[in-house]
């Protein structure tokens, strides 16, 4: 149905008024001015016409059938509209008004009123408080929307949660002379989501590129399952604002809804196989590239330049997006020798001069294809006013059409001046750039989605020596007596059904139970005061380290009872290792996504040097690998100029086995292993906590 | 005389040709085209006429005086042309041939003798192998280049060592229709250096902002002296390329110069106050904001919006460019709420809706002018379709034109619809970008430029407290003995001399002086090999720890007597001193520029976290102190979680003294003090190394 919605032929505009200045005015507007292949009906009750156009009363007097209604009437009017709408027969209505979510709890009345007699009309809503939808395709021509950019026909889809900012990525893709297929912002999406949008878009066989922007998700998981699959069909570019503090701040504000952890998106951004921006205009001009040209095998590329300062730049640009540059053949070197000016430079870069011609361009061209290192072509391109620079961009477009490695040129021109250049090379699907740096971005994003298409399917690991009831009878049970800090016994009890390794520990309910428990753990040990009253038991004098033997034990324990004054005080006694480094495992909920999963060394790596690695659960073995692998102080690990490392390949384990709790177990809050002690060839989690939430 | 290189009146081309595609006609072209105000006199032996224009057989045969003279003849042809400038009295020429010092010793010899004639006849040279000059002035419009732009006439001015770079800068400004005061591009710069145009530029009353490309410095210490005096007095915007590794191997090929470190000429610019960008993108949009806006007083911004997203995407990149976006005091948001719709949003930023006029524009910019807390403007207008948006315009203009705070626009529109209000904005000077991002950038960098002009000339700090003639004896005494690597005991009175404190340190020539010293050095102490020959003495087996007494002594010097087998052999006695934390502090020199001073924790943050810190001798005290500031693990030396710190103060001094050092013996290219061992208000260097280039 939502095919439907992008490909309407006759369209009714519920509001659309005499005034010049006003959304429905400027709606028929557009439907004519970007030549609509189908019929408009203003819908007025006052006016006899609307710009040329017969108006009628109501939707119920239109002429014909009508597949697409707008409504642009004050919010308290839109239900009955939708009403007369269900009566016509009308299937899609998008809700230009705004007045309802977003203004509180009488608009979310309405908005929801609206929905129900939506759908009791068997009626797909979008919006409401949004701009619309535009189908670029010539038989269509479909300018639903009141934004003012008009887009030419192409390949690039556009989906925006906020219409302020689609409008400027639509309007720059138009400034820059690229194509659009599909442009959609859907406000306060109450019935069509985003997600279906980015589904519909996948499924398009003309969108070879999906442009998004998203503030919010109010339903991750519909997101997480649509973006996977879409994202390894075609390039899903994506930009998510409210980065910083004070944006996530301003990104509340504007919409009302829920904003996941910033940090959490940009996990499931990176999962799924999102391109992540954090620039419009560099996901823009990659869009660009992804529109024109094919993903590179590799990250290897070979620049071409007629000009030595901005080949410098774009490989400065280049190995900074991950690319390398690997020399040219001797074969390839003495070929291009013959060919070449005698004073051109015969390297990566080939500077084949400014007063190179097409043959020159050419055989440059000609023997990177030829090259086997080589993946991609970089050309820098500066229009010098003594070359027939027509014939060289022909040649571009040529070797660009073979459809053997992809190019991108970084432009430099009067495009005026140049225009029959520019041209050649804008139809013949050569991206170009103003600058060497966008240019090899772009190409750098191409090479990126490469290694996204190579990824293997992750494998989540699915450990099967689990006890999962004694897990979920523990945490049943904690929810049911509304505890959300689960007790030490209990902690380890889930750890142990895991089988995530802890020191050997024992609980002892009093002072007497202390030494029969003491020789079952054995000497040394650690006492720790048990107590769901104590929170921060360790600064409150409730641990004591290294106890030797029973003597010290029941001092131990004598201190700790006058520090700790808990009516719950019990003695948790614990097996103790003072050697190896010490190590962070965390994991904590993002509703609708997934847990987050953290991993560092204890102490200044985690609190002063933030030397951290995330993960979202469920990870697979080459994520939790990563995640170890990245860190700084990863060497510190493998063991650094003679002192020991520690067990990677058990934390790697551990990490997968949190991962897999978490993930089964979603009541879990958030967890921390804190600290883990590893040596080679052995982890031991000495503390543990475990936060449940109530029961859902 | 480089005002009347940038001021022609009669211009001659010496190797005019009458081929459409040669340099020589492109900048008769170029002059005719540009609406040159003096005269142009083609130099042509056999043409009568180039593009309409008489030509001579000589410049000799000009009918008047010659101010400059461009020469695009093959270059062995050139000396000669200079000569017979030099008979017309010619003062300025431009060298557009390549053939010199760029293609190798020939060339090179070449390019000497174009000088030498030059100098002989009183003439500056500009270039060889460059583009030229433009000067956009109405009524000098002097376009000597062969370039394509034809810029209009503005405050920007651009230096640029690459052509290439230089016209695609140029290119850009006059895509986004901003004017440009000069331009100038000197290629191979044999006489009129970049810093000699910087100057001129700084004195230059029309250029309020100074856009340089740069790849490398032949002589460093004229940019630095130019540049301390011009960033002071405008802000000086700098590119340079050749950041990684492979784009300095790609500059270095470009050039044929000496590449400096790429490290060191970052910590000029920093230390200059120029404004360094990596991409040329931002580097012209921060310049039109400088050439527009004055600086603002601080980095506290205020955002007005009619759209959602974007205002978060700018919170975004102006938080993350070192802005903050104070509240709105009570007065401001009650006045704004009798101002603005009921459903604007009046906080920071004020949502002033899509359908907002400029009453509602005027209201929220009046509020930010009068709340002290804010000290610029940021507004994203989106042209809406239903608003009077050239009132919009008018209304910024005039707040503008209060000169009050600075305003910066990101103006969402399509500029050919939009072109009016575009017009009234851009002759109003308020700086309008594409994307918030490029507007929040350039704001950023306004903000930064505030900054700079707010530092207090750095009192460079001058200990009287030295031995310099004993410092300087023993490198005199290395350099005529050709010793690189200092002996260690000239290395500790070096560091004496300069009051920087070592550890209690003896040199036993052989094995019978041992005990005595060991003695004035007292135990415990550290032995070391001190032998010229052995470079590696710790991992030879040259350095015994803690050694408590003499029998251990005798013990330790043997088997290092065993393991080193060099034939200079002596003993270094140091004071054991074992505890605190590991400092490494090290200067290099980087010929003509001064010596990068390092300063880092010694262990895992120096070799693994590459947590280090760098300065450029010679250092002012604040900048010593951030220095130590800066450091990721900074806190450890404050004392971090119980563990005692080092001392701070003493390291700073350290710092200084070292710096002031290198500043005073530049003889030395190499100094690293590692370790310096420190406890809280004690610091001791307890290993040292100094290696003096040869005699200069």
């Amino acid at each position: 149905m939502i095919h439907d919605l992008f490909h309407p032929k006759r369209v009714a505009v519920i509001g659309a008024s005499t005034k010049d200045l006003s959304i429905g005015n400027v709606i028929v507007k557009n439907l004519l001015h970007y030549n609509f292949q189908g019929e408009v009906y203003p819908i007025n009750p006052k006016a006899p016409k609307i710009r040329g156009l017969k108006a009628y009363a109501s939707i119920l007097d239109c002429p014909t059938d009508v597949d697409l209604a707008h409504i642009s009437i004050p919010s308290k009017f839109v239900p009955l509209a939708i009403e007369q709408c269900g009566q016509k027969g009308v299937k899609n209505i998008i809700i230009n008004s705004a007045g309802f979510k977003e203004i509180g709890a009488g608009g979310e009345a309405l908005q929801k009123l609206a929905l129900e007699t939506a759908k009791k009309n068997n009626i797909r809503l979008f919006g409401p408080n949004c701009q619309g939808i535009i189908n670029t395709h010539p038989d269509y021509k479909a300018y639903c929307d009141f934004t003012f950019t008009y887009p030419k026909s192409g390949n690039i889809s556009i989906v925006a949660q906020s219409g302020g900012v689609g409008a400027v990525l639509m309007q720059r893709f138009f400034d820059l002379d690229v194509g659009l297929r599909f442009y959609a912002s859907n406000g306060n999406a109450c019935d069509v989501s985003i997600p279906e949008i980015i589904e519909y878009y996948g499924e398009d066989e003309e969108t070879k590129v999906i442009v998004l922007y998203v503030e919010s998700f109010s339903d991750p998981s519909e997101f997480i399952e649509v973006a996977k699959k879409v994202a390894k069909k075609k390039p899903i570019l994506a930009m998510r604002a409210g980065r910083t503090e004070e944006g996530a701040k301003a990104a509340l504000s504007h919409t009302g809804g829920l904003v996941g952890s910033g940090l959490a998106i940009d996990l499931v951004f990176d999962k799924l196989g999102i391109l992540a921006f954090s620039d419009e205009e560099e996901m823009c001009q990659s869009a660009i590239a992804f529109a024109m040209q094919k993903v590179p095998s590799g990250n290897r590329v070979g620049i071409i330049t007629d000009t030595g300062g901005p080949a410098i730049i774009a490989t400065d640009t280049l190995v900074q997006g991950g690319l390398i540059m690997p020399d040219l053949s001797k074969g390839a070197v003495s070929h291009l020798q013959t060919k070449l000016f005698p004073e051109a430079s015969i390297a990566n870069p080939i500077d084949v001069l400014a007063t190179a011609n097409a043959t020159h361009y050419r055989a440059a061209m000609d023997t990177l294809l030829e090259e086997e290192q080589i993946d991609s072509i970089f050309i820098n391109f500066v229009t010098p006013p003594f070359v027939d620079c027509q014939a060289v961009a022909r040649e571009m477009v040529a070797v660009s059409n073979l459809g053997q490695k992809p190019i991108v040129c970084n432009l430099m021109t009067d495009r005026s001046q140049w225009g029959k250049t520019v041209e050649i090379l804008n139809k013949g699907n050569i991206p170009c750039y103003d600058f060497p740096e966008g240019a090899a971005k772009a190409l750098a994003s191409l090479v990126k989605y490469g290694d996204i298409l190579k990824r293997e399917d992750s494998e989540i690991v699915d450990f099967n020596d689990l006890d999962k009831d004694a897990c979920r009878q523990i945490i049943e049970n904690a929810q049911e007596n509304q505890k959300e800090i689960l007790e030490a016994k209990d902690v380890y009890k889930i750890l142990e059904a895991y089988r995530i390794p802890v020191a050997a520990w024992g609980i002892a309910e009093n002072e007497n139970e202390l030494p029969q428990i003491a020789n079952s753990v054995g000497y040394p040990l650690v006492l720790k005061a048990d107590s769901v009253e104590a929170v921060h038991k360790s600064d409150q004098g409730g641990v004591k380290l290294n106890i030797q033997n029973e003597a010290e034990l029941k001092i131990a324990a004598k201190e700790i009872k006058e520090s700790i004054k808990a009516g719950d005080l019990k003695y948790f006694l614990q097996e103790f290792s003072p050697l190896g480094h010490e190590i962070i495992i965390g994991a904590k909920d993002s509703p609708g996504i997934g847990h987050v999963i953290m991993f560092g060394l204890g102490g200044i790596f985690v609190e002063l040097l933030k030397d951290v690695s995330f993960g979202l659960s469920p990870l697979s073995k080459a994520e939790a690998e990563n995640m170890t692998e990245s860190l700084r102080s990863a060497q510190i690990l493998k063991g650094y100029r003679g002192e020991k490392g520690g067990d990677l390949k058990g934390l790697v384990e551990i990490i997968l086995r949190v991962s897999q709790l978490v993930s089964e177990h979603p009541e879990i809050e958030e967890l921390d292993l804190n600290p883990i002690k590893t040596i080679p060839g052995k982890c031991l989690c000495v503390d543990a906590r475990i936060k449940i939430g109530s029961k859902k």
